[in-house]
């Protein structure tokens, strides 16, 4: 999916939501147990529910390997599902990858050509060789890491260097040389929202994963205030703030209410900062 | 498997190589291509053909995710047969997985639950909260990515902070909080053996993996100069070096004979360095 396509479905929808598919099969209601393939069961039940609020979803794929080959079948069905029936879903494989090029070009080849994923998230610390092997499919896309939500973000991704540069603006900066606006994005947590400032001078036209808000304490309004662009430039994840809103038989519409409120929010964001 | 046994099974197999499962379907010798789960059975066959000069396995993951479902499959099956028939054996998920608490802890549970790995490496980007859960089980080892192998190991990992370390010794210097030289090891690219001096200085007593040797070109002899310690403190990998040494019907026996030149250039070099 090219960057236009994604900014007119943010437009038709109203949204810039993407539902973390974080699917732990220990959470999923005890009704569907029973069932096979529960996790993609489960997911298809949200999935139904949720996509008229969402332009992405995003699988953990750390969801999915915890189930060995049936997790992996599972998570098969699950982007087969979205690609044929909601086609104009954004699609992620929140999957962290990154290693030596022989390597990363395996990764590439499984979630972009075995599995039909748009985009998959990867660390950067290995450098470009760990990052360029995802770049060579036309439209499909690299999230790399910059400033993640969680704590452990403290330990290196400030480290300032000569330059006075910290170590997620080094990451920018380099990695703005190994791809463009129109095949990276870049991972910002929710919760280093004041952060943004900084980040968008650096990157003003580059969409902008971001996790963190719901369970994680991030805030819709401030990552607005501070990282929307003029083509939004934004996709904010939800994970177990909406899967796991309800654990009765109404999960999927309890699911789908939840995703109904962060759009409305979004919408009116996107009528406020005139892209609607 | 504790620190212990490791150097036990050093001293009595009289080397410190590990083999690489990079096990590739395109590449593996024609001839296996007919049989069923022919990943597996390519692994099986270089397993007992090596397993006598090698203290350890390295499958790398990406080449079996690529396979899909079978592919998780052919891993458990390889993981399954090296534990069983080859106990001594210590099986590193070569992963290098790292994500917020959560998602690491369900990555644990896959390495260490579900299969039975001895060790996973895992990238530091995301600091403590994404490390820790892979050091609450007992005897098994997070591998943390300190100094890679690859050509993008300059991008970001010798970058230096206002304290003058480079970001590869901030790693170890913080990661020292998180665990000890029984739950952690570090992964030194061969291709910076020069480095392994100054990285003595810093962990002097921690085992460390070493990719590199081989195809990327990195030199044993270098390796063992600057990074051999008093309980060897090395386990240095060679994949495609060995596994794909021939790819006639006579690859395993090829393999074999690949993995004895390796390690009895470790004898002389355990020998040297009165470890033996």
């Amino acid at each position: 999916m090219d960057s236009n396509t994604l900014f007119n479905n943010i437009k038709k929808k109203k949204s810039f939501l993407c539902v973390g598919l974080d699917s732990d099969i220990e959470k999923i209601p005890a009704a569907l147990y029973r069932e096979k393939d529960s996790v993609f069961r489960f997911n298809k039940e949200i999935i139904d529910a949720t996509n008229e609020y969402a332009v992405a979803y995003k699988p953990n794929i750390a969801y999915y390997e915890s189930g060995g080959a049936d997790g992996w079948i599972s998570l098969e069905n699950t982007v087969d599902y979205i690609k044929s029936k909601y086609p104009d879903i954004f699609l992620i494989a929140d999957a962290k990858r990154g290693d030596i090029g022989n390597t990363s070009k395996m990764y590439a080849k499984t979630f972009f050509e075995y599995l039909d994923f748009d985009a998959i998230t990867v660390a950067p610390y290995m450098g470009e060789d760990s990052v360029s092997p995802f770049l060579e499919y036309p439209d499909k896309w690299v999230i790399l890491l910059a400033l993640t939500s969680n704590s452990g973000a403290n330990d290196f991704q400030f480290t300032v260097d000569r330059e006075n540069n910290r170590l997620f603006e080094k990451v920018l900066h380099r990695s703005l040389e190994w791809g463009s606006e129109n095949n990276m994005m870049y991972v910002v947590g929710a919760t280093k929202a004041e952060m943004l400032r900084d980040i968008r001078k650096i990157i003003p036209d580059h969409f902008l994963l971001v996790p963190g808000i719901g369970a994680q304490g991030g805030s819709l309004e401030d990552v607005a205030e501070y990282g929307i662009n003029n083509k939004c430039g934004l996709i904010v994840n939800s994970s177990r703030g909406i899967i796991f809103a309800d654990s009765s038989d109404k999960f999927a519409q309890r699911a789908g209410e939840k995703a109904k409120i962060v759009k409305d929010k979004m919408a009116a964001i996107l009528l406020q900062s005139h892209i609607l």
